[in-house]
């Protein structure tokens, strides 16, 4: 699918310099982009690029005053940035919206409902009694168990698997491979050393605007719901256990993993491969540092950790970079001690 | 599919209190509880929740004195807690009982057999010589590849994938999305700097009433097995190397891994996020606790170790929390070089 | 499908001593090796089961002098375990060549191109405009989004998904539920406290023999690529994020990360459960050690860095060794003090 150059500018209010017929079919860096491809400059710092890209269309700011002429077309809009990304927007709901239909062969239960525009894709599994609302789009491979709800306008990717009785709400998008729904991590030790199984019988709720990426796992609760809160957005590789609640617009980087029944507040921002124990309280705007392992309940909001074990930000920062410091101090130790044996000595 | 209060006062043992013929379908904590839902009331913490909640049926404990009326039926047992786990029990060998049969599309190799009662989901993918036994699920878009044998009563989740010539035992759940016998990350460095590599000819053996978590990776051996032993249970997102073994009724949390070649004693514990080099051995009974990295073979059953580099954990956790205290050792060693050059100038 | 003695006699230059007919179907390490195997003795340590193993057939040194009869046949070859890995390879080749043709059901959409001997598995998803190039391998369940290539000889193992546009090489491997071109976690923080999505419509490129493990998440670029260059080797359940160029012959070891935008140099060796934050760059050839938390750009090639944060290798152990003799430290600061404060007392 192609544009040209006057196509877009009505769609961003662009002024045209150059060929309005100027054709593109996709989007690329400035330094990169080549000819069928459109581009934007915005920081000055790569104005360069201008005069040597393959771009057949660049948008530009008002304001830029050319230094040499300019191959491709230009498209001159008020705030170059901003235009390029209400295109980009623009863009995928166009193509979004032609995706619908149902591919075949995919698998739909009899008593599953599906609404308008909906898309289900080939190898796609719908389970019993489940309700893909209008506009959703699930991917090749996807599985939906049955009775689960999959809200309007969400999108389920490919290999993504949804167990029994959960619930997705609107506007969600699920990243290929991401688990919802497995069971939960939950043994009953036994007297011989083996251990048995606790059936897992809540769900997992996530709720409008949550993102989670490729290949997460967020396990149903024991009994009740797994929560994720409206906004939420979750990074590739995340392990979110049974029972947890995870706030609103809680952002949460890849491969970091909460456990068991804690509870994230709103805001909360979690790094990468960042750890935190169950049965935890953590309060709205806590900023836990990549690779942190919280073990405490944090009740002061927006507090800031690092570490593992966590402790507050500015003060683990400290004792890390005493910690470097260590064979200075064990030196300055050794002189003190010296300087006493010798004091010793010359006493005797 | 729904339950009468005095179907479900049969199968525990209960004496009924209120309507017989009180229906449920789902089961919830008694504080969520809706009505045509079950709840229990074990904890008398939570004996309020009782009057409130809209639980059509609720076990209680024999001895309950109430203090106000209850609007659902009650089932009166000598255990509350017990007699819930027993219906839960129940209730999911009911569910998975109806679970037979083989949906289409699927694929199922002419060589291939299945044993009685067995599920084969649409999507599956059955190859050659695979044996299924009796009672086993294959839930959709899973892939069995060639040679696998599936052990009686086994769960493979959605979209998970064994590799050929892997065996897997009988009570054996497997999460959505996990992998098992892909190939072990071994390569040969070249003289170019380039890696050849080096083929991962074995299997991945998995025994009995083994429980593994969703999108987990156990590779395959090099040469010989990867073994996880029977009882054992693997959480979510878990790596297990080439090689490896892990030992009877071990669990390993979330998000840990484990190096090629180690071999994990019985009854071991791993937390969350942890690591474990390689070819290392590792004593029954160890706990290694969450985010810690064990560099070296723990030969004393029933160790503890944190931190990474793992140590003994009393002795670890001392030094971590000295550690903290490195601001106020660095004042304190000022002050005496303070008094000290003061004393010098003194002698002077 | 079995070979006997002299068959692989001819593959692999061996002189026969024994049987020429002893027949194996498989391989196995020589303790473990039972009738119908092939083994191989190198390390003169295992020479003890070479007179007790089962195998059928073992490949030995030319000079290996015989304390004992053995049971099975010898293949004598000037290196056994050179000669065990030509034949390794030349068994996979073969095998590998009878994978061919399209099984059904499969979706292979109409504009779609399929080189020659070509597999796409049952489930196998191919979307528009697809190129799968000569003696490519795509096996069940696996996901190729639009307008995505797949070079020669490259095999693309069960339930991985690649979203659209991405480009795969030559000879590259990609292993079970691994997922390429997920959006990158980019989002703009609005003034509410809610995220909008910054739209990623950049694409990965994994260049020529590549490989990349199970359940891997490889994020597709805001603009322009993330790119995988060729000879690099990444392991299980690794974390790639938007915009990362990873050099040539990297390798990557389980459960790492790498945040979005860092490049990262040829020759690279990242250890398990390390996390590269984003923006930096990493010199050639860096070693960085398992669950390492690299903070900053290495500029100097070849420098080797451990802990979190990362510092370089010889000063981090030295320092942590230090903390662990933190108690110590401290009773000899009291001591110093004790001495102190004496003096003190007996200077009044």
């Amino acid at each position: 699918m192609t544009f040209t150059a006057s196509q877009i500018a009505l769609l961003i209010s662009a002024r045209i310099e150059g060929d309005p017929e100027a054709a593109v079919g996709s989007f690329n860096k400035i330094e990169y982009a080549k000819e069928g491809e459109l581009a934007f400059l915005a920081n000055p710092k790569y104005e360069d690029y201008l005069y040597s890209t393959g771009a057949s269309v660049i948008i530009v700011n008002e304001k830029l005053e050319l230094k040499q002429p300019v191959r491709g077309t230009l498209l001159r809009v008020p705030d170059a940035y901003l235009a390029f990304a209400t295109l980009l927007t623009k863009y995928q709901e166009i193509m979004s919206k032609q995706l619908t239909g149902i591919q075949q062969p995919s698998y739909i239960a009899s008593s599953a409902k599906t609404g308008e525009h909906v898309y289900v894709g080939a190898f796609a599994y719908v389970g019993e009694n489940v309700v893909i609302e209008n506009n959703a789009k699930v991917y090749p491979n996807a599985y939906i168990g049955n009775n689960v709800t999959i809200g309007e306008n969400t999108i389920i990717h490919p290999s993504v698997s949804i167990y029994h009785n959960c619930v997705v709400g609107k506007n969600v998008i699920i990243h290929a491979g991401t688990v919802i729904g497995g069971d939960g991590f939950g043994f009953a030790p036994q007297e011989d050393g083996s251990f048995a199984k606790v059936p897992q019988i809540g769900n997992v709720i996530i709720e409008d605007n949550v993102e989670i990426g490729s290949n997460a796992t967020i396990d149903r609760a024991t009994i009740g719901s797994t929560v994720i809160k409206s906004g939420a957005k979750l990074d590739n590789l995340i392990q979110v256990a049974h029972n947890v609640e995870v706030g609103n617009n809680t952002v949460i980087a890849a491969q970091a993993g909460v456990s068991g029944s804690t509870k994230l507040g709103r805001n909360v921002m979690i790094g990468g491969q960042a750890g935190i124990v169950g049965h935890l309280v953590i309060a709205d705007g806590t900023k836990i540092n990549a690779q942190s392992g919280v073990s405490k309940s944090i009740k002061q909001p927006n507090s800031a950790v690092t570490g593992s074990p966590a402790h507050d930000y500015t003060s683990a920062l400290r004792s890390q970079a005493l910690s470097r410091k260590l064979p200075e101090l064990e030196k300055r130790i050794k002189e003190l001690e010296a300087f006493i044996r010798q004091l010793i000595a010359e006493r005797v």
